[in-house]
């Protein structure tokens, strides 16, 4: 009997396959960021720029354009419609795109990320501004090459990628209201915060205490260690497959909760993927729906339960265990250290009231960047005025820990982000609306069971995959799409 | 102005891509032995079984054969036409392996390793067998089209692809030899030893401990730690790429022996991959000789240097500082027991004496796997049967420490086993040669000076790649080709 769906049919075959060469390819991704000695970079770049080619190759087929064409008039379940519409996707970006394109963009960031792993701690810009260059050359044309298929602006097409849908009216819009409000509210959360007394802990923090530590958090968090691991890199991130989720953290001897409070966020990513649909693992829409919602994952793990007067109530013991008895680990004073608000350099280390502003510096200058409205040259003074105008903070001169500290742009990943703050809206409006449902549910939190709150992810939006769009997605899962009126509700609740 | 040998350059292209694709495959099986968790594997055999497809494909290329042919007829250097020498023979063994026995040879020994992993430490033999008996079926298959191409035997054919030239009548006649002195050899060592006094060294060893000192003694071995590493695995082994050596070690607390040897052993290994011929990466005439060579270097670090006097004074304060004073660790002691002879279980820790003996074993059962004159339920009878006439040693019932106890099998790699004995010759015949040219060679090692071996072992073996046969090497570097008297030389020096 030959199949009902002979075209549909041969489609997944042919994302089956791309599915298995893209995990070698994360696969030496991660093994690059977390264990490869310097000298193997050389090698190993030119080895992930062919597979990229290779990738876009397959990805770019036009037996694979006819198939999506003839398989269209087959009858379909809605989950395979749901399919045929994300490969549509993935090709029109694809097809965008030449191949030497993408292997000059593999190549450019591969050299990129790897000597900023060294010129970052040294505060090398001059050293890194020509690798940059390069990187941003290639991010232009790939942007404008995207921009010409899709008719959107170049930053939207490189922003579609990641938040499908997403344009820079609606960020600005979005980021237009958040600015209007937060000046205001960070400075009476950190007047109210003046007032509490806060005990620090007492370094320092073995290492391998710490790592201990983050292995417990991340079972507390229900990480499946069968199918995943933690590790070090020098940017911490969510990477592997979803049957094989890395995870990568960095240690600090005078300061656990930057490693522990990283750990929670890429635990919401790793198990984001380790949840997706499993019978449809291989096809698009058995991937995750979008950044955004990823990040709404990364942020209802680190900020939504990290912030939660009952995981600090879990956590406390776990902490007296690692590095033995402290005032500073009693519940309520770990609470009030895991909400403390602070402007301070750093993005990935910030709070969440402070973040969106790390966001919409980054967001108005990579935009900038893309359209040509101005040079790789001119980020640091951009990002010192931006730095002092919404945090009151002085970076000249400190590139490593401002246009430097993040891999985004050594990596080419412009467009990204905005998903940050976009999926901190999108994990309020989660939580609203579980609460909406579940009345007792910070009862149940206080009593330290975290289930209720896994049980509704993976129900909602993990198990989903890319089965519906992301308006659809946020509207079955919260009733509406997305409302940052949610996130500001948070942050009043929370803080003041 | 066009290249003067356009065909050749052409080959060189697509062995450098092949070369990139590998790198990738290597690295997803060095993860998957040293990182990965069990969960990962099912997507892990099939992304490594679509990478071999895909390999094999490149590799039987049809016009790769045209190209062969037709760069014969151009000009090109003795190197060059080295190389084309090696990309026809790899061409041979590799059309004539259909794209459909590949993948199912990958996925067999995949499933078959990643199983062996939990059932050889529970001993579970009849868990293995059905697993077992795939990779032998596949086997049999692989060395049947081998045998069929080059009109060699089927076992003759899978042992051509570790030792170029080398055939069963080969073996057999210096196997024979051995035969013949080494019984005699192990009962007049074993008589000699039981007379002297070694202090054993009183455990447990911290990992911690044992992991820093393997470094140390790495280092002292002039490994390159910044193009490659040292990480754990259930069966050590040397992995990654020439650009990146990823060796594997495992520790026991109540013993750092095993894991210091196996270091040693593996930073042979290491170092022949890390200076094979530079320029030429990614070509067939970078790569190491042969798998007999590949073992002569790991066991000239390992038993040649290792059980040296000489090496046991440089170990023996980097004992101390690992574990603390004992007397055990005079260097006097140190040597006695890194010169042990003690029939055993276990191959890979068996003193050189006696490690022949665990080879010639493997040899005659695998080779009557392969011909079809037994079976694999026949393997314990014919492991019991050869431990107890060679060594004395009763292994009825205990399969974890015999059949089962290498990796070789499950991973396919039938015709392997006779290049350890094989390496060991070479060793001696090197260090032979070595001597006569440097007849102060063993009062440097005593002075602690390992240079002259490295810079030996160097320019006549490891910048070597593929250039020569390896007789041709054998003879460049020694002046006659194999000479099995060199290891019982060697043994009778040493040991008697």
């Amino acid at each position: 009997m030959s199949p009902a769906t002979p075209q549909y049919d041969a489609l997944t075959d042919r994302f089956t396959r791309i599915h298995r060469f893209a995990h070698l390819q994360h696969m030496a991704h991660w093994d690059q960021q977390a264990n490869m000695p310097p000298s193997g970079n050389e090698a190993r770049s030119a080895a992930l720029a062919e597979m990229a080619a290779l990738l876009h190759r397959l990805r770019t087929d036009p037996e694979l354009g006819g198939g999506l064409e003839a398989a269209g008039h087959e009858s379909l379940s809605d989950q395979q419609r749901a399919n045929l519409r994300e490969m549509r996707r993935q090709w029109e970006a694809n097809t965008a795109l030449p191949e030497a394109l993408v292997e000059r963009r593999s190549l450019a960031t591969s050299r990129c990320e790897h000597a900023w792993r060294t010129q970052r701690p040294a505060n090398d810009w001059v050293g890194f501004l020509p690798n940059l260059k390069e990187v941003l050359a290639v991010t232009r044309e790939t942007a404008q090459r995207l921009a010409d298929r899709t008719g959107l602006t170049p930053y939207d097409a490189l922003m579609d990628q990641y938040e499908p849908g997403m344009t820079t009216a609606k960020v600005r819009q979005v980021f237009g209201e958040v600015r209007s409000w937060l000046p205001g509210l960070i400075r009476r959360v950190t007047e109210k915060q003046a007032r509490e007394m806060v005990l620090q802990p007492h370094g320092p923090f073995a290492i391998e205490a710490q790592r201990g530590l983050c292995e417990r958090v991340m079972q507390l968090l229900q990480f499946d260690f069968s199918a995943g691991r933690l590790d070090v890199s020098a940017h911490p991130f969510s990477g592997g497959v979803p049957e094989d989720v890395r995870l990568t953290t960095r240690f600090r001897e005078d300061d656990f909760l930057q490693s522990l409070m990283g750990t929670m966020h890429e635990t919401g990513h790793g198990r984001y993927e380790q949840r997706l649909p499993r019978q449809w693992l291989g096809q698009p829409v058995a991937e995750a729906r979008s950044m955004a919602l990823h990040e709404s994952q990364s942020l209802s793990f680190e900020m939504q339960l990290g912030g939660h007067p009952g995981v600090a109530r879990l956590l406390s013991p776990m902490l007296v265990e690692a590095f033995g008895d402290q005032a500073a680990f009693m519940p309520g004073n770990l609470h009030r250290l895991l909400t403390r608000v602070k402007p301070g350099f750093i993005r990935v280390d910030a709070d969440e009231v402070t973040y969106p502003a790390h966001v919409m510096l980054r967001f108005d200058i990579e935009r900038a960047l893309v359209e040509g409205e101005v040079e790789a040259e001119d980020i640091p003074a951009l990002w010192d005025a931006a730095m002092m105008e919404l945090l009151g903070i002085d970076t000249r001169g400190n590139f490593k820990d401002g246009p430097m500290q993040d891999v985004h742009w050594p990596e080419g990943l412009f467009g990204y982000f905005p998903c940050y703050s976009l999926g901190a809206m999108y994990a309020a409006q989660w939580f609203a609306a579980m609460r909406r449902e579940m009345p007792d549910l910070d009862t149940r939190l206080d009593e330290g069971e975290l289930s209720p709150v896994f049980d509704w992810l993976d129900q909602k939006i993990w198990s989903q995959g890319s089965r519906w769009t992301t308006d659809e997605l946020a509207l079955h899962a919260s009733g509406e799409t997305l409302n940052p009126a949610h996130f500001k509700a948070h942050l009043e609740s929370r803080y003041l």
